[in-house]
This record gives C-alpha cells, sequence and structure tokens, in this order.
C-alpha cells in the first residue's frame, strides 16, 4: 500500500444557498481544491451524499458530478453513510489510491437541504436511524439525542452549562471560518433561553439544516510534491465501524462503540494515540455528541467530556482543540459534505493556512465523521508530510 | 493487487414482497451467500442501493444491514449510482480484497420498490436522470428509452419485431428460473398488442417493479479454496465509466459510450474480447436497452444489435447467450440489487449450477449494469478459476 497525499481542499460557502442547486455547490468546491494543485483531470471521483434523493430530487450523482465537472468518462461512485457519507467517500478514494487502482482521486462531500420544508427535512434526517422501529413510534434526531443526553446527565452528571459550553465555544471559533454558515458569537445565557427542542436539548445545542460542498483531491504521496502547489500532508490512520442502528439495540446510551472500535483502528494504523493529536474536528451534530466522542476519542475518560469542555482544554488555545472550523454547530451541517470538510480543515491547518483560527504548530490532526446516533463512524488522521 | 474469488451467492425470491421489510430481503440473500461457504464473518460490507430513502424511507443501509445480520462493528458502506447501485458496490468491494485492505467482504444489492404508489415510483426512477433538466420537463425513463428507439431504429432500421424479441427471449429464460419475478411465457403478439407506454415502448418492453435482494461473499483466490465449498470462480476485468447524466448532452443518441469505455476497460484488464465471452447479463431495463448494450460490448457491430437477437444468437443455445437469468425484464428489476443479481447468475453458470437454463460448459461470463440512460457503467468479467 502507498502512502496517500491530500494536495488540495476546497469548499464552497456553507448556509442557506437557494440560488445554487446542489451541482454548483459540488463544483465550487471542487474548483477550488484543483487550484491548488497542477492537476487538470482526474483518474476517479467519489462523491459523498446522503439522501439526494429526499432533499434535491437527484441520485446518480456521481454521473452529475462528473458530467458538470467536465469529467463525464470518469469513474465515480457516490458513497452515502448518512451524515458520515463523506467521511465514507474519502475512505473510499483513499483505498483506490494506497492500493494504486489510481493516481489522482476526487473526494466531493455535499448537501443542498434547504430546498425542502422542516417536516420533510425532519423526516429525510429520520432515514438515518431506525426508520421502521424509531422514527415510526415517533422518534427525531433531537429526540434521540435529547435521551443520550439525558442519560449522559444522570449517569455522570454532566451538566446544562457543560452542553452550553460546546456551543459557545464552536460558535466562537465559526466566527474565525469565513465560510461558516453562522458568524455569530453566543453567550450561555442564549443558548440556555433557547427554545426547547427536546428535552435537554434547546435550539442552540441543536446543529442547522444547510446547503453546502467541499472537496478533497488525493495522489499517492510520492507524487505529491510534483502535482501539488501547497505545504504537504499525508494520510496516517483511517479507522471505519459500525454499530446497531436503532438506540434502543444499545447496551450503554452513554457510549458510542462504533467511534470507540473506529478510533481504535486509526489510532493503531498511524501509531499514534489521543495525547498525539493537535487538533481535532469532530461530530457535533449535537452538544451532546461532542460531549461523548470526545470521550469515545479517548480525550477523556468515559463520563469526564462535559469536564473536558468546561476546563477550556478544547477550546482554541487550549491542550486539545476541537472543532476550530466552527464545527457543525457554526460552520453548518450539510450532512453528506461535513465530513469531508473536516479534513478540509485539517489540512488548512496542517499547512498553516487557517489565519485567525490557526492553531500554532499542528502536527497530527484528526477527524470524527458519524452516521445517525452512532450507526457508523469514521476517524481519519491526517499528519504533516 | 492480488486476485479475487467469488465463493458465494445468494438472491432473495424477487417480485412483489409485501410481506416482507428491507432489511429482511438483504438478510435472506445474504445467509443463502454466506451458506455457501465456511465463512461466518466478513470483514467489510458494501451496500449496494439506488435510493433508500424515496422508496423504503431508509438510507444509512450500511448500519441497518451489518446490525440485522449480526455483524454491528464490521466496516460498512453504501455505493450508488443509479440502477448501477450493485456494480458499484462490487467494484469498492472488489479494490479491498484486491489491495489486501480486507480478506472476506460482502456485497449486498437491495431495492423495496413496491411500497409506494406509481407517482412516486417514477419520480423516484426519475431521479436516475437529470432531474433539473430531463424530469422537470416531463421526461420519464420509458419515455428517455422512447427516444432512444425510435433515433436506433431511424438510423439503423431496427424494427418493433427486433424489439420483441428481445422481451420474448429474455421472459423463456425467466421461466427457468426460480427466483424470477415472472414466470410467463411471452408471445410476439402479446409484446405488441401491450399497451404503450412511450412510443415505441410497450407495457412488455419494460422491466417491472420489483422487490428483492442479492448478496455476493469475496476473498482472494488463494483462500478461495480453504474458504468457499464450491467451484472457484474468480475476477478477471473489471471497468467502470460514467458519460453525461442528460440525454441531451450526448453526441450520439444511439451509442452508450459509458458501457464502451466500461468494457474496453474490462476487456483490457481480463485480457479477453468479446468473442471469449461464454455468457453475458446485460441491463435490458428496456427491450432497446439490451439491443444497444450488446452493440456496446463488442457483440454485434454498432446498429446490428437488433439483427444479432434476431437470429438467435443471443438465445439459449446461440452463439453468445444474453440474459440466461431472465434480465431485468423477466426476473425483475429492484434497481440496486440488479448488479449484484447479474454477478449472482454468472457464478451460478459457470459453476455448472444452473439447472434448466445451464449454458454448456461456460468459461468466461460478463455481466454489464448501467444508471440512468447510460451515465454510468460497469462491465465485469468473471472466469472459472
Amino acid at each position: 500500500m502507498r502512502e496517500v497525499a491530500v494536495i488540495g481542499v476546497g469548499m464552497s460557502k456553507w448556509g442557506e444557498l437557494w440560488h445554487q442547486p446542489l451541482r454548483d455547490l459540488a463544483c465550487e468546491a471542487v474548483l477550488k481544491a484543483l487550484a491548488q494543485t497542477k492537476v487538470d483531470k482526474v483518474e476517479s471521483i467519489h462523491v459523498g451524499c446522503m439522501t439526494g434523493g429526499l432533499f434535491a430530487g437527484q441520485e446518480h450523482l456521481a454521473s452529475v458530478v462528473a458530467d458538470y465537472l467536465g469529467f463525464a468518462g470518469v469513474p465515480a461512485s457516490r458513497s452515502e453513510s448518512a451524515c458520515a457519507s463523506g467521511g465514507v467517500a474519502f475512505k473510499a478514494a483513499y483505498a483506490e489510491v494506497a492500493a494504486g487502482i489510481c493516481d489522482v482521486a476526487l473526494v466531493v462531500g455535499m448537501e443542498k437541504m434547504t430546498d425542502v420544508g422542516g417536516d420533510e427535512a425532519t423526516y429525510a434526517l429520520g432515514t438515518a436511524a431506525d426508520q421502521e422501529y424509531e422514527c415510526y413510534n415517533g422518534a427525531t434526531f433531537p429526540g434521540l439525542y435529547g435521551m443520550m443526553a439525558v442519560r449522559h446527565m444522570h449517569e455522570f452528571g454532566t451538566t446544562r452549562r457543560q452542553l452550553s459550553q460546546v456551543a459557545v465555544k464552536n460558535h466562537a471559533n465559526g466566527l474565525l471560518n469565513p465560510e461558516a454558515q453562522y458568524h455569530a458569537k453566543i453567550t450561555f445565557d442564549e443558548v440556555e433561553s433557547s427554545a426547547l427542542v427536546a428535552d435537554p436539548l434547546r435550539l442552540l445545542d441543536c446543529s442547522p439544516i444547510t446547503d453546502g460542498a467541499a472537496a478533497l483531491v488525493l495522489c499517492p504521496l510520492s507524487t505529491a510534491s510534483k502535482l501539488g502547489k501547497k505545504a504537504g500532508v499525508k494520510v496516517l490512520g483511517l479507522g471505519h465501524a459500525t454499530d446497531t442502528i436503532a438506540l434502543h439495540s444499545r447496551k450503554d446510551l452513554c457510549r458510542l462503540a462504533a467511534v470507540e472500535t473506529a478510533a481504535a483502528r486509526a489510532y493503531k494504523m498511524a501509531g499514534v494515540g489521543p495525547k498525539d493529536i493537535s487538533l481535532a474536528e469532530v461530530h457535533d451534530c449535537f452538544t451532546i455528541a461532542e460531549i461523548m466522542v470526545t470521550e469515545a476519542l479517548g480525550f477523556a475518560e468515559l463520563g469526564e467530556g462535559g469536564k473536558l469542555v468546561a476546563s477550556g482544554a478544547t477550546a482554541m488555545g487550549g491542550r486539545i482543540p476541537v472543532n476550530t472550523s466552527g464545527g457543525l454547530k457554526s460552520k453548518g451541517h450539510p450532512v453528506g459534505a461535513t465530513g469531508v470538510a473536516q479534513l478540509v480543515e485539517l489540512v488548512t491547518q496542517l499547512r498553516g493556512e487557517a489565519g485567525a483560527r490557526q492553531v500554532k504548530k499542528p502536527r497530527v490532526g484528526l477527524a470524527q465523521n458519524m452516521g445517525g446516533t452512532g450507526g457508523s463512524s469514521i476517524v481519519s488522521i491526517l499528519g504533516v508530510a
């Protein structure tokens, strides 16, 4: 297996983009990523998208993306694993480059969510959970994460204020990210007085509905300096795992087994541990998710994730900055694009190009992308080449 | 890269299966495939499904399938490329085994289409075309293939009777396949007096709406005799390509560029040509599609596909039997499952286990799976190990 480099990254602006169809978002992100390279054609395309059918009436995005980029002919596939679709598309492209199946691969994460109404969006997002058992009985995503939050508070004494701290921190970071959906500093009081969505989760505990795309260009590390224009970043580790689709089938509501397993695989492959990570992008679809994920990744002991964020360790300038991009919470969460955008942030940081939100001399970055309530997860570790 | 073997194949019964949810279909097919092996766990799962969201309200099928098979934890992804989703899932699994990323991979193709009404099914299938330009302006899939048929008849003198011959042949074959949706011998008169759907295509020119699943177990050829219980079948070649998503962007309505490119890649990798193929499963979503695909695969010259089927060369006992399984036309077309089921048929034939529809001593089989009107295609070539 060959070592793999990321030589180009790009993002469209994220937000409520009624003027741009889905395919335009993808092209905008890809053209930015290609502009960072000397590459003008690719050999393989991997699209991450959760539900083009329900949100945009368009499946077969592999063909749409290849066509609209002027790459018709090139092999293209779409990968889906709910909100981990972007991470799964990255894994597929990584495998092809590592194995020597292709020499230049493109990864595109995309989702256009704001063209449907609220009820339709809730239904579409519910297809990431167990439709026949959870959603049929009335569960929604905030409801499922609300149950996890209640249990975490009961078991470990996690507090309302600790949940708020995740939102306050990530919105502070998002303020420094030009592509983020929201540029709004928020206060503890604002989080705690926002509308109750699913007890204990309030509106400002939830990531938003977003339109957006993100893209990566991959090649073997051996050709990265020839094909790229920027400082080298390489893939150190990648882990992927599943868990039961439904929350009611889990042994423990407070643990994310897919994240734990994916992280163990990624750390092993990379030959590093939680203490070696300079910064992490994690899947904060709800504030409780970031707390639980930091535990599953080993940044804190089980039950100590609330204390970790409260300590400031995961804030900018802390021991292990988490979600410097603003995270799903402030940057936005176009579900299929999220996993790819996490890697865009890591590459930007590892190159030292993150501007006002730059972490000081990062060496190793970790991205954790998750489907549903943790029914699937991908953990990727990148490092300075 | 390692050589890859298919050691287990399975299909659920196909048809209008209101008593079985989507996940049950997948499990039925997988359990049959695993029963042909000595394997009781897998290292990777690749699901092919076109639009679980629109047909069944369920995305995140990677997690659903892993969970319901008792394989929660195992890395699982879903691949989509419209009606070529099954073929794309097979390609993803093949790449992982060939590259040494995993040693036992499972491929599952699945779709449950009959739980929605006719209008909803037409809309869902339209997401394989260009929704914003073709479907928005009123095109449906029979309409798009109807235009291709009209042009093919105009350019090459392809006849109504030649279209009918595809349907008559494939229904005759399907009569011999216990898993097929339809077991009905049909006549030329019945095809030609069936309801007009999109001129010149009539009801019996169209593949049906189907529920069904199919599964494959892959491993390196070097361990196939240890892990399998059946005669060895290996992957010789695999080609994948895209074309423009919309028909109006093509230079030539009578050529399927994605199929031609994918076939050229597969033949090159396998070191064989059209004359070496013992039998083929091709994507006869409409009768005209089989005629055009046989040309794109090089079984006939451009424009001669109608004459090929009329000559009997593609019938059982002919020079190159096509769609011995009954094809999409008679076996059924659960869109995400089709590409996997084509490979199930090839393996069954290459092992000499096809019973009443057995081709005499086949050595090399080809499967051609296609998305939309040819916006993507996968061509796979299998051989006796």
